[in-house]
């Protein structure tokens, strides 16, 4: 594999700095360029970012200039990843496409837009097919993927071994969701500390949403949603980093018993399985026997952080089943997330 | 009133400690008579006790004698608060009301028993009247009165002023509960800071089953329990104090609007709003209109530790309605609560 | 003792709402009027507020008009309260007192003028008559009072009973200080939780120098300030309210044994104990016996906050003794010092 | 470098699952046999213990059967590691010894004998020849080497780069220590969460006195232990891994300037740098710039947690310099420091 020059926008957030942390000793990627807004532009990374991940900022990351996020900046890129804020990724996103710059975006700007692939590798690969129908550059060489929301990452993981054959027909949960989710400075120690903030200000409708377009199938070029309904709580707790969802769910179909059902979970193969990308898990969903596990503060960093745990599942008394779930929200859920995205595109051929 | 002498079984333990902090200053009730394991019996309460409550033991109670848990110990007092294990208060809650002495018990070993109220005074307080059916004594003098598991008493409350207008259909939840609800030594430090346990074992049992008996009809001098299904995860958070619950409910009758529900809700008035008991909140539920309200740290001591919160009334996409419910567990859900019968107890005259 | 009229400036942060909420069912004074930034000057002081007590916000001053920090506007209290940012507190501050506006101030920037008391009532209470020395207004009708940093306040408070009879030679300490002494955001949750951050910015050079003027002797109209060295090293701690001193302190003059030394700590009474002003604890400083008392969210709140614990006094190895201190950091630290402090103003008929 | 064979008893404790997990990818060591007490003995490794790390047991040590701590169980072993109880470490560590089996050991026990060595590599490598005079086994086959307390670790090698320079005269310290110290289930969460608790049962006397011996001279076959005096506050944090200290010292002889003293404190190199073993840190003291720097929770896990961080280094009022300690203290400060001092009995051929 050739090694690809990678940019990251919005280098100085939370989101980029966990791209540029993950990207340190990727086989495959090299960060050469990061952006930020004009006020950091012009400085050297270093200077420009209040740093809050615990290992040092690699030296080579330090030195570099910070751009604007101006594709002119970013012409000996590859491609580039978006940590952008949802405020200004509309624009930035759009002109790096056009300029015919591959984006990978973690922001949610363009997430239901119906050529752009929402996309988890483990779940819906083929949606990234999508990209096809993009018209951002008249040769199709910029583009944008994006990844979903932190709680929908988990969710669509969790359910996806076994979706197929049992489907799903309504969803309640209730998120109990890491402070590292709502970014740097983010949540005020005064609001949380030995306390439960239960309202997140725009998530359940993100939850409501994207889950039907990612579970949706490929019909003619297009995503037709998956149709249930979620109906979710999302609480803010004072855990560091794992958002945990006690999901209780009736599906199409009933499994002959819990057993057989825990033993499909157990079984499923995960479609991107024999593709030797570098930051997927072995093992995407682990099926967790003990009742006090997955755990946020224990098991968030399985597997680097890419694995998603599945607990607790037991045949419920109200609807069909119960269970919980478990992701590293920053990793899996963000960064992680869209490293794997950019692994598959080049698997695939859309970056080459 | 005249003042009533009470005995505390279990003194030493957390929620004997809690019962003898809240009635440090009772206009009603002297503690007189504390009891517990035959290993502190003859100690000074003081030196049998590793006290964790915040303030100092009120200097009288501090130099009683621990007796042990016979009722030939009890003679002088008028009745008993019990905060017993459930590992022994069957037999000694038993000999107690043989020996005509009131047990007003927080132990879980009565609850399901057909003449034994399980009461909490503003949900069903007619059901006070189950106690003519006890045999314990020959003359009714003793007789056994409990109060719901800590998860119950605050999901019955909070849906009491909508239960007889539109019934419960089901629901689904997930409670996030504080640390103090495991007593004391309790939770480890080490599984629960910065982390969440989702698993509490047999939880979910009680929560299935007594609110059922709460909400259920008195008839021919029995309780025609409710008739619905509860689905709950309960975990465990690292909040010192307030159970928060996140409910969603299918609903037998629909109302016209989730305003007039919520209209309905804050229009209830409790049936024992008249009746001036001193541990009875004036408000028994708020409604809060802010979404992020109420929390745990924030709002559990409401009213003394006695108000029940309820936030987040909306329409559900699955079922009908979600909200959240708080209430502080060791008060609210346990010794406060177990006051609150008494209190209820003299005023009908069962206690005299 | 008539009521008095009160103001409280940086109403809307989070002393300013610390002095609102402690000054609610104040005997003596009732807040009338209420100032913040220009920003909030002519909003309801509900709508101005981002309130984070744990009480709602008393209806009567919910409803004021938030006036900008302009005397005129302030005509008719009898002095006020200044919970102002040391970003503007000087220039205000002097304009109310020009004004002929008492002003009991909590920011720091007259702390350290000669003629302005740095008062705690039970350490420094003949401090009071520096205000003589005053001349903002022509009649001495406006001047300034402060009360000392957050850490000072406790440590002084501490060394109060020994001080006379021991002297103080020098002194070694840790702060290991709660997140509310940051305000409001203040410290980021990502920042603190499970973590200590042993920096805080300035603190430390408070801690060298306002003790030495508050112990300082009063002679010809002006404190000689008293003369040790204080090295400190203030830490930030995951806990919600209660500042931690651990300290070592050489001494001027041995104790017979540290026996006579606790003996004498806990038989000290406090110079205004019969003075009756409503706001005081009945024992300021209390030593504690049991070595792992006191405890920040065990005792911070003891005698309303208003309470300085001392614990764990014994010899020490290099220096002469080792002891901790604790107090309610925004309370007997901030708001509830201050108000205290207005108290002693009318008992000595500054304020009449 | 051969495989060595290695036992571990009090395998199922907390510190005994610390050296399964740090010894499972260890390049010259395999875990071959575990040691627990007579009520586990038998059992299945997994079956009797209660696993707290938070990555799941190495499948070949979790089917280990558990041996009581008899040396006639361990007679394969090369040497063993004891992560044993105080309580009973006394009689089997010297059983073992005199089996011929050498003990590298994290119990305090043998501590402060003479011919034990209580060693860090990096401060005292030349203390090993002790072993010498031990006389455990006839052949000198069975030795015993301790590891110091989890403070005495960091404050010893934070010191060792200027202590030869320019000596300490006293010290005054507070630590802040993480829960993991005191095991499993160690502290309650009800006494910890959002508190801290200024007093650690016995941990003062060896902060005391170990120091010294560690910084102690080989004279004649035996350490001349360092005179100084140490002066500490052990506290209790809300931190799960890492314990800071708050350092204040007067030295014996002074630096030209506090930069100097800095530029020592870097310029220092470890007397094993050049041995590569394999769990030796890089760089075993790190000096921190940045004031902040370092906290428990970012920096405890630098380098696999054996690298001990030293921040604020700082001129103080009293004494001479201030400054902060971290290591971690399950690792650095137990059994990571107790491996490190095995490779190196290796190196120097102690165990061939």
């Amino acid at each position: 594999m050739r090694n690809f020059s990678v940019g990251v926008l919005g280098a100085t957030g939370a989101v980029g700095q966990k791209f540029i942390r993950l990207l340190e000793n990727h086989p495959w990627f090299t960060v050469t360029h990061v952006g930020a807004s004009e006020r950091s532009a012009g400085k050297k990374y270093v200077d420009a970012t209040h740093w809050i991940e615990s290992v040092p900022i690699d030296e080579k990351i330090a030195n570099l200039t910070v751009a604007a996020c101006d594709p002119a900046q970013f012409k000996d890129v590859d491609f580039i990843f978006s940590g952008l804020d949802s405020a200004v990724a509309t624009d930035i996103e759009k002109a790096f496409a056009e300029a015919g710059i591959p984006v990978i975006s973690n922001a949610r700007n363009y997430r239901q837009f119906p050529s752009v692939p929402l996309l988890v590798p483990e779940v819906n690969p083929d949606h990234i097919s999508l990209i096809k129908g993009q018209t951002f550059h008249p040769e199709g060489k910029g583009f944008i993927v994006t990844n979903p929301n932190c709680v929908c990452v988990p969710l669509v993981t969790a359910i996806r071994p076994i979706f197929n054959k049992y489907g799903i027909e309504n969803i309640v949960m209730t998120s109990m969701q890491a402070i590292s989710g709502a970014g740097y400075p983010g949540v005020p120690s005064l609001d949380i500390t030995a306390n439960v903030v239960p309202y997140i200000d725009g998530e359940e409708g993100k939850i409501a949403t994207e889950p039907l377009k990612l579970l949706g199938k490929l019909q003619d070029g297009k995503v037709n949603p998956a149709k249930f309904q979620i109906q979710a709580t999302a609480t803010r707790v004072p855990v560091i980093e794992g958002h945990l969802l006690s999901v209780t769910a009736s599906l199409k179909n009933q499994p002959d018993s819990i057993e057989a059902l825990i033993q499909d979970w157990k079984n499923w193969k995960s479609p991107i399985a024999d593709l030797n990308l570098p930051s997927a898990p072995k093992q995407p969903v682990k099926v967790y026997d003990d009742p006090r596990y997955p755990q946020p503060r224990v098991h968030a960093y399985a597997e680097n952080g890419m694995q998603v745990g599945v607990g607790r599942i037991r045949k419920a008394e109200v609807m069909d089943i119960s269970f919980t779930v478990l992701a590293h929200n920053t990793i899996r859920g963000a960064a992680g997330g869209a490293i794997l995205n950019a692994e598959l595109l080049i698997n695939k051929g859309y970056i080459a």
